[in-house]
């Protein structure tokens, strides 16, 4: 007989049956090959006695083992393990190998070996992140109230239930009324899609409109999460230079006359890394080669609501008349990044076709947080949050460029940014920014090592310094720290 | 001169000031062709008299326009629209036809034309879903206050930044710890990515697996939307039967001996929709094969929860001691279809690739709604949840089996789920379905018309009849007015 008294002990505090729990182990010594089919089990009253329980639960174990299919109990012999089960053979992974690379039980090509996951942030360091805002400021109470307060209203209710896979019609009108009091952009609710930030509207136009082997015009530096989502729809990125006037549209038109682009990916307000802002001329002039050349133009604006000196600049989709641009922004970028809200707009087909792939890829959003979110815009709260913000956010874009400019000449170029939520700065080349971020980990202080912001063709010895998320004290602390770990 | 008292019309009660107001008319006439390059804006005092409002405010405007990049000021002259500005190309849309489909401005394949697309639920309407918890049993106002105090406690703290995008690590702890008590089954918590409902780990596990033209085998009957996720990846489905003890594994087999199998989808644990089980010996069958002929199986057992007879059988994921399982699960389901949290668990590098797509679909996931989950899981409001609706739903189940039994006899025929949340209901043949549908909006009951579990090799006259959401007096009054209906 098997060691039982080893191999099958029970919890009596655990929240499952007891029977159920000796039933499971009976399986799970079936299933190991321990026990094989036709094998004979244990009589009740012995294996009560060898566990210490009662016997009418062993009974009951072997009942439920039987009912399941896996033993057959026959009168007056005994219970067995069911003879015509299949046996499993033993665990038969395979070893890493050439041929092999993951050793997994099926066969997978991981596209994913080497790709970039976020982790947390390291809890209680203080950080000079990449331009996040700084939640403190946010309405986020405002927000949990009403959110629990809708689901309270509505419990039981529609909103709790299945909704649009487009987001919330409240929100939607919300956002397009928004649009056009901010930036002149009139688009019908109809022709708007909720996403989970800027991100998921990247992915969803990406997927919509590459197919493995078409190009893609990017910046020659870029968001790297845009360039990976292109290549994961199999896109050839063409890098195209990017000035202090934003992506060279003139150099674009000269790859135009000889290779088909079928989108390009733009963040005229500001560039990502490097804050730029598009001038004018060349966003005319986009859209000019755009209905020449019939591509779409990816316009990711999730930085508009964040703008310091004059009133931003109108978003390409805003005049627009030839309906080539996929217009993204992001409500994420500008409250709390945890709090995902974005959205899509472009012509009605896209929008449909998007609204129908975000079905096979999470169904929905969170309707009753984009029911939150509709009542904030409705009732002020976000556009009173985003003048409170962006008087705060100037004061702190001044701070940190003043402390750079004074203490850090030697080591640090920038521009000051005209909106946004961090400064480009380029670091010394002597300057190892990996070293950096390694020594400030050491005096408590989280730093870009600049990784994030190099491709293939791009070697740039840079990082985004964000200035939203501090306080002024925090600002000061942060650049003290920095300055001893540079000198 | 144009006619500007009529292009141009301010809103003194709009949140933007009135210079931008004016200033983005001024941007509209350009880009629309109006104002041609060159041309000369009129005179401030001119204008200003003409749209009634302060001189002062066009002259801003028009600073802001040549700040803007769109016009020149030239001494003595006037304010010009710059010369070199690029002539946009009136709206130039082509007219829809047979090569031009979508009538966009750019090019793109819509793989979406007849795509399924969810519309929230009509409002007040008496509803028999497909089979949806019922909202007003499940602790939606703890959930709700867990969240809005983290959201406090949590204010400007790590959790309302950027997380994982695996998912929250107290939630994926705590999931882990109810596999484990729930199901025997024992994952390492990195193991873990947590999804947006099992859905988003259907299209997750698709994207990693297929590749365009590989076969993925699925039930003859399943779910539309696995389907079409299979589909988009750009799978063959191969169909295989399913009877009273689940998909038939021995045709699974025949078809194996000549035909390469990428994956194989199953909802073992009830299948959807004809909600029959699949026996341990079909299970320990296809976990052979799968060893044997290295192919991965998706098991979806978003239904695990709720079963009345037996305790539920364990999942493959639990027996599975090769690793072939990649293992989908919900907390959305069995909770509140607009809260959507669910898991999915495999091989250590399969998860993280998932974490890694997932990284570009929508960075992550609602990290303060995951770890107001935890919180859930963890003080043991979820498992007193699941103890409490396990109860009710019986009861429900109970009574609507009988009705349909009693009452229904010769328009119905249906086997008692072991569990789930929906009876499979089989519609005598002469009974069109739409129709049915149609005529049971008049009288305001809304039922699903059959189409839904229809597939391209699947005509069946059927519907899954939910009696989870309804509570004793609403099943009695739906199933009155569905009598009336019939007949």
């Amino acid at each position: 007989m098997l060691p039982y008294k080893s191999l099958i002990q029970v919890d009596r505090n655990a929240s499952v049956s007891l029977h159920i729990q000796v039933c499971n182990m009976f399986i799970s010594l079936i299933t190991s090959g321990t026990l094989q089919p036709a094998d004979i089990l244990p009589g009740s009253r012995v294996l009560a006695q060898l566990i210490g329980i009662n016997r009418n639960t062993v009974k009951l174990a072997y009942e439920e083992l039987v009912s399941q299919g896996w033993a057959e109990s026959v009168e007056r012999k005994g219970v067995f393990v069911l003879s015509k089960l299949p046996v499993l053979s033993r665990p038969a992974v395979p070893e890493p190998g050439k041929n092999n690379p993951h050793h997994e039980a099926f066969t997978w090509t991981n596209k994913f070996e080497n790709a970039w996951i976020t982790k947390g942030p390291e809890k209680e360091m203080l950080t000079i992140d990449g331009g996040f805002p700084d939640v403190r400021l946010t309405p986020v109470d405002l927000l949990m109230r009403e959110y629990r307060s809708l689901s309270r209203r509505l419990y039981g209710k529609n909103y709790l239930k299945y909704g649009s896979s487009k987001g919330s019609e409240n929100l939607r009108t919300a956002i397009c009324s928004y649009l056009s009091h901010t930036r002149g952009l009139s688009v019908p609710v109809e022709n708007i899609v909720i996403t989970k930030g800027s991100q998921m509207g990247i992915y969803l136009a990406t997927q919509l409109l590459i197919n493995p082997g078409d190009s893609v015009a990017v910046g020659l530096s870029n968001y790297v999460l845009a360039d990976d989502t292109f290549r994961y729809a199999g896109a050839n990125l063409v890098r195209i230079p990017v000035d202090t006037y934003g992506m060279d549209i003139d150099h674009l038109e000269t790859i135009l006359q000889y290779r088909s682009i079928k989108a390009v990916y733009i963040i005229p307000h500001h560039h990502y890394p490097t804050t730029v802002t598009m001038s004018t001329e060349r966003r005319l002039k986009l859209l000019k080669l755009a209905t020449e050349y019939r591509f779409a133009i990816i316009e990711d604006d999730y930085d508009f609501d964040f703008h310091y000196n004059n009133k931003p600049y109108l978003p390409l989709a805003s005049i627009d008349h030839n309906q080539n641009v996929i217009y993204i922004g992001s409500v994420t970028k500008t409250f709390a990044p945890a709090l995902r809200i974005g959205f899509m707009t472009g012509p009605s087909a896209f929008v449909n076709a998007a609204a129908a792939l975000r079905e096979l890829i999470d169904k929905q959003g969170d309707t009753v947080l984009e029911e939150a979110f509709a009542v904030l815009f409705n009732n002020g709260e976000m556009e009173r949050y985003f003048r409170k913000s962006l008087k705060i956010y100037r004061q702190r874009r001044n701070l940190l460029c003043q402390i750079l400019q004074s203490d850090f000449s030697n080591d640090i170029t920038f521009n000051v940014p005209e909106g946004g939520l961090a400064v480009w700065a380029n670091f010394n080349e002597q300057i190892d920014l990996v070293k950096l971020a390694e020594d400030a980990a050491k005096k408590r202080l989280q730093i870009d090592d600049g990784s994030f912001y190099k491709n293939e063709s791009y070697a740039v010895n840079g990082i985004r310094m964000g200035f939203a998320s501090l306080d002024e004290n925090e600002t000061i602390k942060a650049l003290e720290l920095l300055k001893k770990v540079l000198h």
